[in-house]
Formats: C-alpha cells, sequence, structure tokens
C-alpha cells in the first residue's frame, strides 16, 4: 500500500464545487471514479480545499491509497487520459503514509480576478468577475494593510459556517493590474468559509469609494459579517497553491 | 436610415463561426435575430471577418442599416441586453451610409496564443493551443523577419480556397511570452483563408526546430502549401481589432 499525492488542475464552471454530492457531478466525484476505473480498486481521494461550485484551481492538494504497481509519478498521465478536459492533473507522487492534505501545515494561495473595463469580455467572463466602476487601485492596496496578520477573522466569514476558531493568519495580500485585469493575491495559513470572496467584495467597496481604506481596522475587529462587503461571485476565485511544509513539491516552480 | 457600425466581442467556442448556416448556430445569425427582434424591422449585418468555428474576437466589425431612433452610441446597451453572455457589443456608432467593413480600407490584428508548459491548464483550454514541447522563441522571433513585408502568401493559404489575388501585406508580426502563454500577434492589410493559423503552426515547427528560420524564405517563394506547417488549432485564435482608415474608433485605445 502507498499513498500518492495529486496536484489537481480544472474549470470549476460546469462543476457544483470539490466535494462529492449526490446527484451532482463534483471534481472529487469524477476523480474517485476514474481513479476507481483507472487501478481496480475502490479509490476516495481525500482533497485539501472543498472549492464552491464555479470557483477554479491551478494546484489543489488530494490523496488516497493504492496497491497498484504504477509509479507515484507516472499517475498523473494514465489518470489524464481518463479525465475530462477540464481537470488535469499537474503532478503526482508518492507521499508518507501520515502525510494528510488538510491537517499536515500548509500555506494556501488564491487569487481573486476582477474585469474592471467599461464593457463585459466574453472570453474572460468565466475566469473573472466583472465590474464597470472604476476601482481605486491605491486605495485597495492600502486597505490590505489592515488585513495582513494574525487577526480573529469573524467578519469575513459566511454566516452559514459552524467553524469555532476564527483566528487565522494571513501572510500576504497583493492587488496588482495588468491591462484592464485586476488580481487579488492572497496567501495564508488557511482560510475560513467564503472568507477570501468576502475579502474580495469588501476591497471592490474600498475601490468604489464605499469604503474608506482604514474602515478595515473597524470591520475586523466588530467581528461582524454585515459590516463587511458582500460575498464576491465564485467565478473570479482561483486557489493558485497549496505549498506543504517539508515537501519540495516541484509545481511550487511554476507560479 | 442610417448606417450602425458594432465592434463585436465574442467566446468562438460554442458557435460554427461567423457566417450564417442553416442549421448552426452562429454568431452572425444571433446578431440577426437580436436586432430584428430590437429593432422590430428585418436586419441582416454585414461582417468584416467571417471567423471560423471555434476562433474568438475582441473586436470583430459588422455594420447594418435602421430607420430606428435609437441613437447609435447606445446601440450597444440595448442590444447587450438581448444576447447571450460570450458575444458583447463593445462599441456602436453612426458611420457614413458608405462604409463598408470588408472594402473599405483596414488594417486587422490577430492573436495567436500558445500555452507552452509540461501539463495542460483547463483555465487556458479554451483560449490557448496547447503544446508540451519546449518552443525556442529565438528562432520563433527570427522566422517572424522573413514574413513580415509585401509577399506573395499562397503558401500559407488553405488548398481550398477560392482566392486568385494571394499578395497581402504584413506591417508586423510579434511572437512574446508571458510566464508560460506565448503569444503571435500579426497586423496585416488583410489575410488569406487560415494564413494566421498556417503561420502559427510553421513557427511552432521553427520553435521545435523541425524548420530553421532561414526556411521560411523558401517556404514563401515556393507558394506550396505543403511546406509551410499544419494549420493551428481554431481555439488559439482571436480576432484582436479592425482598424478603418478616418475612423477613429474608440476601441483601439483599449488593446
Amino acid at each position: 500500500m502507498k499513498r500518492i499525492m495529486l496536484v489537481v488542475a480544472y474549470d470549476g464552471t460546469n462543476y457544483c464545487g470539490w466535494q462529492v454530492q449526490p446527484n451532482a457531478t463534483t471534481i472529487e466525484g469524477v476523480l474517485n471514479e476514474k481513479l476507481t476505473q483507472l487501478l481496480g480498486e475502490p479509490i476516495e481521494v481525500i482533497g485539501a480545499s472543498r472549492t464552491d461550485s464555479g470557483v477554479h484551481a491551478l494546484g489543489n492538494v488530494a490523496v488516497f491509497d493504492t496497491e497498484s504497481r504504477i509509479p507515484g509519478d507516472k499517475m498523473k498521465y494514465a489518470l489524464n487520459q481518463r479525465l475530462p478536459e477540464d481537470i488535469r492533473i499537474q503532478e503526482s507522487k508518492e507521499v508518507d503514509a501520515d502525510f494528510h492534505p488538510r491537517y499536515c501545515d500548509s500555506q494556501k494561495t488564491y487569487e481573486y480576478r476582477i474585469l474592471n473595463r467599461s464593457m463585459e469580455l466574453p472570453t474572460e467572463r468565466l475566469y473573472a468577475h466583472y465590474s464597470y466602476r472604476a476601482l481605486d487601485m491605491e486605495a485597495m492596496k492600502k486597505a490590505c494593510e489592515y488585513i495582513v496578520g494574525e487577526h480573529d477573522f469573524k467578519c469575513f466569514c459566511s454566516a452559514g459556517s459552524q467553524v469555532k476558531e476564527t483566528v487565522r493568519t494571513v501572510y500576504s495580500l497583493k492587488v496588482s493590474k495588468d491591462d484592464d485585469l485586476i488580481k487579488i493575491r492572497i496567501t495564508g495559513s488557511g482560510f475560513l468559509y467564503n472568507m477570501v470572496r468576502i475579502i474580495a467584495g469588501t476591497l471592490m467597496e474600498v475601490g468604489t469609494g464605499r469604503k474608506k481604506p482604514e474602515d478595515l481596522k473597524a470591520i475586523i475587529e466588530s467581528m461582524d459579517r454585515s459590516l463587511a462587503g458582500p460575498t464576491a461571485p465564485a467565478r473570479g476565485l482561483r486557489l493558485v497553491r497549496i505549498a506543504y511544509k517539508g515537501y519540495d513539491l516541484e509545481y511550487l516552480e511554476k507560479f
């Protein structure tokens, strides 16, 4: 028996998110089905991030155990031949039997994309949230400074979440603009439910002038979800990578 | 009666190209249908470039004549409300009655995109051709020098084409790389059928070393389609813009 880690990229447009659900097509469900076919034994993967419906990934991480003799680093080729073209394994390798994608120490990086121009652009519609209102980049950058660090981020957690411990560390949060595409990139020890999308929605309100950068201090201290901005739409979000302490992943060089 | 010009952006993935065909969904067909509904009179647009199935556009151009009282520059808003989200009018304005998108002097700019990395990336699959083979950028740039200028480009014209006059002028042809995305950008007075895709396919053969940059001279002089490279897939191609002599189009500022 060996444990294989997969780095999984997908276009989330046509999936009901990562996690297996009855009567819905999910990334996890497709991986389980194709791995079970490929290896001839029942496989259930364990995923790192249960991304929502419509959210994309360049490098989500999953593991599974198998008796297969296919070498870990060849697994990606065998599996990609069976997967639909909107899911592609970027990397596969054998890892220690006690490696767990959710319980091992990691840093996750997400990117939120906003297309900021006068008219919508069809070729970007599935991978960026569209905003015609001009966004003040300097104000958004200033607001980021209040978010970086260890804080109780309850204000950025969806009301429906059951999580009790809401302290998290944001290592970096950067806003950049390339032509009319704004990218919000955030790296942290972990994120609360919808936290990145709520931060994106709040930064957009700063960008339009509805909130001031300094307001972020009071919003975070309030621990009140209703004071933060709206949850930005799923299509603008992508999970860029997950880096694990002690695991030297080749794919890290790629981004 | 007035003539309205539209600058049309679309994601070509789900269309059988621009031109109206029986029993197929086309960009032109959808524009005719939605304009006829909107204006209450039968409308048939005249398009500048009849892009193939799967090819995208940021700024194709079309005109139509109407009795409508909707001002030219407001037409885009009224029409976008009725269009599917994979077609978006970027600009609309009234033009002279004798303006014709195919017969007036213009410069067309196309971009061909190649994703060049070890594994496919689902979020780029509809907008870039994937190549795992490393491409030599310097060789491709050198090959471009032989293509720029006025030449008989018969070697880059699909065998099925009926066109007799095959001399065209390529004003500029540039290859650039941003991370693992290679962009081939070409501007010319007009292009033969599949010319940009055949140039892209030929440049890729130079990139892999199968052809040398200097070979381009003999290929062009031969006027023999079989000596050039294969026609690169449609999904990598996008029509970026069409600039008309004497028409100061706002959208030109955008790219």
